[in-house]
């Protein structure tokens, strides 16, 4: 995976492998860790907590790195923009949502724009909006995310901005992955669920134990995740993919049912979450749990993802 | 791709490309230019109708060739499991159902039982059943399928059932998606969507003209092209998925409204299949619609996908 391609020219990385910003998984710690062994690891801005982000931001010091926002919790404070690149972060990833507005600041402080996509349509718009890296996350993902399967997805929006560098995501979490996303077209891949059960993840433990034991068979997506934790998504279809237990089961197919008795659930929610009760409490992984079977060093699990990425290569037909 | 694995030795064939079983699209004629251009063509048994499939089996007759069964209808009519043995079939493909009383009919008549499945839990009871090769389909696929995600599914299907061979389906249609099949551990593709505007496909000049212009973002998982073609379908996540249309725009949100006026549009549906009006009647075409640009023989399209596998394979990191 030394061979440089645009996308490792770009970011400056040795592996074409990035961490993807998971809100509550990707801290400082993992995202150093993972750019300590050849990626870039990508802070979980998430919905926008100032504080904590400012904390992740002073581990990443001196490192390479990036943060991940969620475009339309960004717009509701662009100063943790300011914050990010005024850290050090090189690349900045922004998912759902309209990037236009900040395309110019990210641009004037030499860093570069990735731009997390769902569709063909939204790949084009994006990189008119300035992108200079395009993620096509496929539905598999753990999170957020649409409803186009990766296989598919990706030679597509390679086709439509090619030579825009193009980032598979959704469903990756071994070298089986990334020598297909290679062979797809692809530039690299952006992984999540790989790294939720890295030592260095802020995951609760208990719900990385889940992750170890899920099938890909287990995940559902719903919005009811969303609903509980009054998380305020915008219209589409970004269902939320996590584990499936028993307050997907109860509430999945009932969300009027959820939304009838909210306010008692939002309670006993935050506090399954504070007693790390994952029967309730949301594991917000994606279809490649199957493929994680240990708790391990992020470094770890990246490399033995380029070996085994290698050796598939090796045994090509 | 002329390099032997289990699963073309099992059978027989010079590329691992497999033709699905399209109801209303491979007939005997698509079925016998995918085997005659190295693949395996099978052809599209569907829902059992004695007298068309009767034919079709006389096109492939010497030929090597498969045919796939709905495995819940063919519980309705096995005797078709028969003419297709009789009739030379080296291959019989058996989704969405339980395979095991047909295992031992087909052992006995020495061809090879390939089960399609859509989850690692299924593929495992299918190759406890006495399957041979399992189709690991992602939702991506045109028609009838699951919910998992193609690169997510495969490479955890071949490692709950290894050594059976593994054939990755659903969002597959040029040679970057066979490479990428291959480096996910499986040993071929199976490939409907890539086929669909074949010359030989019996599918209607009109709807192989919208699988040309669509994008894989212009398609949808619905039940309402079943209800409408009055299918019976068992219960479960088996959605249907077509290209978007005025049909499917109107009903997919208010099943209970067409339910309401079923009768009336059943007339009207079956009138628009007569007279080739595709706003009304389904395309069943899967998300790789993006990949399919031209009309053409099935053998080139064959030979176009391992060509452009090779080359993937050739300029790999």
């Amino acid at each position: 995976m030394n061979r440089a391609n645009p996308l490792t020219l770009l970011l400056g990385v040795a592996h074409p492998v990035l961490l993807a910003p998971m809100a509550g998984v990707s801290g400082g710690a993992l995202a150093r860790a993972v750019s300590r062994a050849g990626g870039l690891g990508l802070i979980g801005g998430g919905y926008g907590d100032a504080g904590w982000l400012e904390e992740q931001l002073v581990m990443c010091a001196g490192e390479r790195f990036g943060v991940g926002f969620i475009t339309w919790a960004l717009h509701r404070q662009p100063r943790l923009l300011s914050r990010a690149l005024d850290s050090g972060a090189q690349a900045i990833m922004l998912s759902f949502g309209d990037i236009a507005p900040f395309a110019g600041p990210i641009r004037d402080a030499d860093a570069v724009l990735i731009a997390q996509v769902q569709t063909v349509a939204q790949a084009r718009g994006a990189v008119a909006a300035g992108a200079q890296i395009i993620v096509a996350q496929g539905g598999e993902a753990g999170g957020h995310g649409g409803l186009r399967g990766t296989i598919a997805l990706v030679p597509a929006v390679v086709d439509a901005v090619s030579p825009v560098p193009v980032i598979a995501a959704g469903g990756i979490a071994d070298g089986r992955g990334l020598a297909a996303a290679l062979m797809l077209g692809a530039a690299g891949v952006l992984c999540g669920t790989a790294f939720y059960a890295a030592i260095e993840s802020i995951a609760d433990p208990r719900a990385k134990q889940r992750v170890l034991e899920a099938s890909g068979d287990d995940t559902v997506k719903s919005e009811v995740f969303d609903l509980v934790r009054a998380l305020d998504w915008p219209d589409g279809p970004w269902g939320l993919r996590s584990l499936r237990n028993g307050f997907s089961e109860r509430w999945a197919n009932d969300v009027s049912g959820l939304r009838s008795v909210l306010d008692e659930e939002q309670q006993r929610y935050g506090l399954s979450r504070e007693q790390g009760d994952f029967d309730t409490a949301a594991v917000i992984a994606g279809e490649a749990v199957d493929l994680v079977h240990a708790i391990a060093p992020a470094a770890d699990i990246l490399l033995s993802l380029v070996d085994r990425c290698r050796e598939a290569f090796a045994s090509a037909p």
